[in-house]
């Protein structure tokens, strides 16, 4: 099975990565930029045999290695 | 209107965060993991009428700084 998991910072945390990024847009001319916010996705691949087992696998994961839930939220999308 | 861009590395170009996060996960018990990628996501939020000016705008801002084509590839979806 292969899952999408999205991570993005949760709402009032400082996204410097993209405040930088949108100063550089404008910078080349971009006006009509408004926002630019960054995320981060990890496509896992996951040998395992139902989706519920997949979901289950995937929520450790995050909570063990990929998220920072003091500043992060996830969510899960199914590719396969 | 709202886009999200994302990007991701062409096959074949080697992704050292994919594999260190796979690792990392294969430490940590998850011996089910197969493959971990990494992909980069911008939400951008630009001001414009139509569909395919903010689209003209998109691929120029990825042409111009977001993406490096020499590695990656990029898509393109509305948000809103």
């Amino acid at each position: 099975m292969i899952v999408d998991v999205y991570i993005e910072l949760k709402e009032g945390v400082a996204d410097p990565e993209g405040e930088a990024t949108k100063k550089a847009l404008r910078l080349l001319g971009f006006r009509n930029v408004k926002s630019v916010s960054s995320r981060k996705v990890f496509r896992i691949e996951i040998d395992v045999k139902t989706r519920e087992e997949a979901e289950k696998e995937i929520e450790m994961m995050c909570e063990k290695l990929l998220v920072n839930p003091v500043i992060q939220k996830y969510k899960i999308q199914w590719v396969e």
